[in-house]
């Protein structure tokens, strides 16, 4: 596949060529969505977090990361059960090397961090299993919305990231609620991915809602309420509110996915200015298909940043070669904003230089 | 006065100049800081609310009103017990016309406003009377100076203003506690300007803190957690942050002599990047000394918008000029920003005649 910088063109690459020439040498600013779950405490769903209720820590701790260099509401950084670290370490590199700005906005969260984050209204969301994940969310779309034309205002672009524990199950279940069959293909920060476990969960929270596969096509917001999670309403509304002015670069895996699905059956024409970012190992594994799911939506173009870890001196980073983590907080494209702003100057293999410094300051001296 | 486009070089001309010239044709962003505290609440001490509890739903109303072009938690938009309209629709007007974005930081609010805002990590203000006005005031100045960084690396400049019922009495103590001599100084939004009761306020909260005039003089963190508000620390926190990068119009009245004088016991270096954009109405205000307070500072230089309502048809506006309300949510900044960035083609006709639109939409029609 065609590259530009340390660009991957994945899919739709004239477009997604075009995007990315748009960008070049731009001011991005990167804004991070976060929100937390009770679905995420499901046993074998979530890997983002060390143990389960770890995860209401996981959406803060990682945004303290980026805006403070550590993190505060937690010691160290997030890991999975088997030690890997929070690809926040990844956006946070990248953003730091380029200087780009951040902010964040919380769909709603459990525990609250310990920075500046835009409060657009909404709370927690519940076990998707009740079929009433989500409540406000025509609130925080509306919140989120008036955000993103504001920040349009001021930066030449947005990338925005997300970090919700349990994402992919909730947003399996916007989907299927949607009648986008992504059954087997979202992805797993777990290097096996518990597909069956994770069909069968939106299938009880779908059933608890009398809804059906492609039951709520016509109505996304009451799929997220049912079965979805808080930090899509507030992610889709601000590309809702972004998108007319400014390119948005919407950065993550297969939950993307569940974004361009919104955002489809909400505003059609932005999603001529959007484009998803993403990580080689999003691109590359075997037990997800993002391309699988955004063919069944739209034209997306996908930029996935060829992050490799192979070489890396570190444990813990070269677990993101055999599939662990592989993206989330917006990693793959903070990486492509990074390179992107500085022209190539910023390589895979600056970038991954930068990634190490931190790690060793941050995990290693806890 | 000299004057570029409508904009008075009120104080220390030369660099108020240098300090306009640099901003002309720049893209702002304007922030407003606010807060609730229950000084406001004293009868006689605020305008800011047809009376005393009504204060807490005026700084989400403002921002409501910038934001969203009109108010959510109140109806109509908040007036004097007199009926004279808050400044903020002189702010909207300005930033509307001048397609300058917006957005909110809260140091600590009673009522949230339905509009994003960042949560700074502060609570509402007591009664400064108790000596003990303000809680966490060190978290909110960091998380808004890690907000200042960020969004100084967007935004060409920052254009500060405030919203907290009650601001000048605060503002009183905090530059009473810290040895600046602003009694029978400050403004305020009524026509006649209560002078002792708010310094008798002031010399109540002191005695309750075991502080006195100029005792806190190298503690501007205590000086605001005996007798402050607030809005101080997010506004302050803020300017920290962004005017290292970028230069800050802080924009308000005499409250901008806490601000100052806060800001220049942190960290006097800031003080080369900063300018007070205020309203014409403040520097020809027969009851309250902005200069006189500034003097005894630190050579900031001073702009005015030079606004004038006498021509208007509404009555409600033509009460600016007899001395009500004159400034507040950064009113004179805005405008000032709005004028530079239009290179002057946004005019004071052309900016009362939108106001007047405004007034008629959200105030007769409600």
């Amino acid at each position: 596949m065609k590259k530009i910088f340390d660009v991957i063109l994945a899919y739709n690459e004239p477009e997604a060529e075009t995007f990315l020439e748009e960008l070049r040498g731009k001011k991005p600013l990167f804004v991070c969505a976060i929100g937390t779950t009770e679905t995420a405490k499901i046993p074998g769903i979530s890997a983002a977090g060390k143990y389960p209720e770890l995860t209401d820590y996981t959406p803060p701790a990682d945004v303290e990361l980026l805006l403070l260099g550590r993190c505060k509401c937690i010691p160290g950084v997030p890991v999975t059960p088997e030690g890997i670290p929070t690809p926040a370490l990844i956006t946070m590199s990248a953003l730091k090397l380029a200087d780009i700005p951040v902010l964040v906005a919380s769909g709603g969260l459990k525990v609250k961090p310990h920075i500046p984050f835009l409060d657009l209204g909404g709370k927690p969301g519940e076990d998707i299993r009740t079929g009433k994940a989500v409540e406000n969310i025509e609130e925080v779309i509306q919140r989120a919305r008036i955000a993103g034309e504001n920040l349009a205002k001021v930066a030449d672009y947005l990338v925005i990231g997300e970090s919700i524990p349990g994402g992919t199950t909730t947003a399996l279940g916007v989907l299927l609620a949607i009648g986008i069959d992504a059954r087997g293909k979202v992805s797993s920060s777990m290097s096996g991915n518990p597909h069956e476990l994770k069909i069968r969960i939106v299938e009880a929270g779908l059933n608890a809602s009398g809804e059906k596969f492609g039951s709520l096509a016509g109505d996304p917001i009451k799929a997220i309420s049912c079965v979805g999670d808080p930090m899509i309403p507030a992610f889709a509304g601000m590309v809702l509110g972004a998108a007319s002015r400014v390119p948005v670069l919407i950065a993550g895996g297969t939950q993307m996915g569940a974004i361009v699905a919104v955002l489809k059956a909400l505003n059609q024409n932005v999603l001529d200015n959007i484009a998803i970012g993403t990580t080689r190992w999003i691109i590359e594994d075997k037990t997800s298909d993002l391309k699988g799911i955004i063919d069944q939506i739209a034209d997306v173009p996908v930029l996935a940043a060829d992050l490799d870890f192979n070489r890396s001196k570190i444990e813990g980073l070269k677990a993101y070669e055999e599939g662990f983590v592989k993206e989330g907080v917006g990693a793959g494209g903070a990486a492509i904003a990074a390179m992107t702003k500085s022209e190539g100057s910023i390589t895979k293999e600056t970038l991954l230089e930068e990634i190490e410094r931190n790690y060793e300051l941050l995990v290693e001296s806890k």
